[in-house]
């Protein structure tokens, strides 16, 4: 996971971004950095985040130089990523505000955008065209400092959802830097992304977790959970998610996941009435319908 | 996975079963005659089956030593494991009852028990103490002789569901040929042998297929499995399995699939108004309590 990436953009100018400051320099935050360093795309690398000891910690591991206030931040750096939870990004935004450089580009990580991008316009003002959304595909279950890792975005999507008021400029140089950490950049509208999202990432959460939640509180959960196999093991494992992320995902992107929701809830419905009815022929094509999508589905 | 087993059990007295006859030689009654081989406890293996192509591989592979018609089987095995589609397991039982011999041990690898039982009573008729119903809880997507290997039951869950007419020997002896696989054999009531495994095996796959169903069969199918990742992936893996085997599993074991979901609506339903209602507290009750027994759960 940490061949090389290639650095040919960096030319005599010097790095893509001279100063990067990374909000929360966990496992998006502090992989974004680390991936940036190793294509030689920045120059100096400043952190921010509430809690001091990770700080320091993610200075020991090279991902930052130094640990700095989210308001220097805005002043001295040429982008900063805000890897925060998406339920702390007005605060945020907002301190940064008054000593924003004029030529400093935003850009966030937050798994929905259409909350996000009303809470950025709240924050900022007339400066939101300095405020690029964005949303990479790609996490894992650890956290933390000690989780970043320079080829976690490599081959994996990450999605922009441009403002008109962002400027060609600051839009490319966000794009350029995830394309630096060997991502595969979508352009796309917040509100599609929130409804493909809710599709594809969100209401399999939810399912998973709901179903989880039913065996474990089963009276016999403990024989259950004995005789549990792999498909038991798969089918859940993303129920192991952190409850306080997938809580602030589910709620900011309540819309879309109410509207996913109704959807499958149909189709549960039709495949609940063939069982009860016994109905073999609609139940074949349903199974067959979703066995031939997932095998059709990109060769993993 | 092709550890040799210890093979201590073999005495003087022999193999502890000189003729075994395994009916659909795929790659659960495959495995089971590749497993007992290699610990050195089947004589020799009769194979049974309606595609002669299949059943010449097996020979060719060193799973059977030769292919039989049902009828032989019933007269000449020890012990004969039906691993077969549920729903072919009367006619099966039928055609081999005239010749059954008075010492022929039978049993199954079905996935529902209660029908499964049903079956045998109606086939067997006052011979039924000669059926132990057992199902193996292990299998993968491949399928055929070709998929067969000796260690696919070691460390798995073998759960036994003896019927009252059961003699202590034939009890004995398919616990011993399973436990000479390498399984751990448990013994449960058939009931509940179906309820929990319509929770923790059929329910996670027909609610996989259902939400695969409306993700593939969307307006925007290409865009959302496109932006798919990793958490899609895994709880989707297994609704790409066999459509005609789930559709029998389901069937079969209707009532208790009918009852779980149920259980797993009322959760469900619970969620989608926590959602609604942006009850941030109920949501994240309901997700740790699913994280929590998630990540409690056996290490994988």
């Amino acid at each position: 996971m940490n061949d090389a990436l290639p650095s040919s953009d960096q030319g005599a100018a010097g790095p893509l971004i001279p100063v990067l400051a990374v909000v929360g320099v966990g496992l998006i935050g502090g992989s974004f950095a680390a991936a940036l360093r190793q294509a030689g795309q920045v120059g100096r690398v400043l952190g921010v985040g509430r809690n001091a000891q990770s700080l320091a910690r993610a200075v020991e591991l090279g991902l930052i130089d130094e640990a700095v206030a989210a308001e220097d931040a805005a002043a001295r750096a040429d982008l900063v990523l805000l890897a925060t939870p998406v339920g702390g990004l007005k605060d945020v935004l907002s301190l940064m505000l008054p000593r924003l450089a004029e030529g400093t580009v935003l850009t966030d990580a937050g798994s929905t955008k259409a909350e996000v991008v009303e809470a950025a316009r709240a924050a900022l003002g007339d400066r939101i065209g300095q405020f690029v959304p964005g949303h990479p595909i790609a996490g894992a279950e650890r956290t933390g400092p000690e989780a970043a890792d320079a080829g976690l975005y490599r081959k994996r999507a990450v999605i922009l959802t441009p403002l008109p008021e962002n400027s060609a400029g600051s839009l490319d140089l966000v794009r350029r830097a995830w394309q630096a950490c060997g991502a595969d950049v979508f352009d796309m509208d917040a509100d599609a992304h929130d409804r493909v999202l809710a599709s594809v990432s969100h209401l399999p959460h939810l399912l998973s977790a709901v179903y989880m939640e039913q065996v474990a509180t089963a009276a016999d959960a403990h024989t259950r959970l004995d005789l549990a196999g792999s498909g038991f093991r798969d089918f859940t494992r993303i129920a192991a998610g952190s409850p306080e992320m997938w809580r602030d995902i589910f709620l900011s992107n309540r819309d879309a996941m109410l509207a996913e929701l109704a959807g499958v809830r149909g189709v549960l419905d039709r495949a609940e009435r063939a069982i009860a009815d016994g109905d073999g022929e609609a139940l074949l094509t349903l199974l067959d319908t979703a066995a031939r999508a997932r095998r059709n589905w990109r060769k993993e």
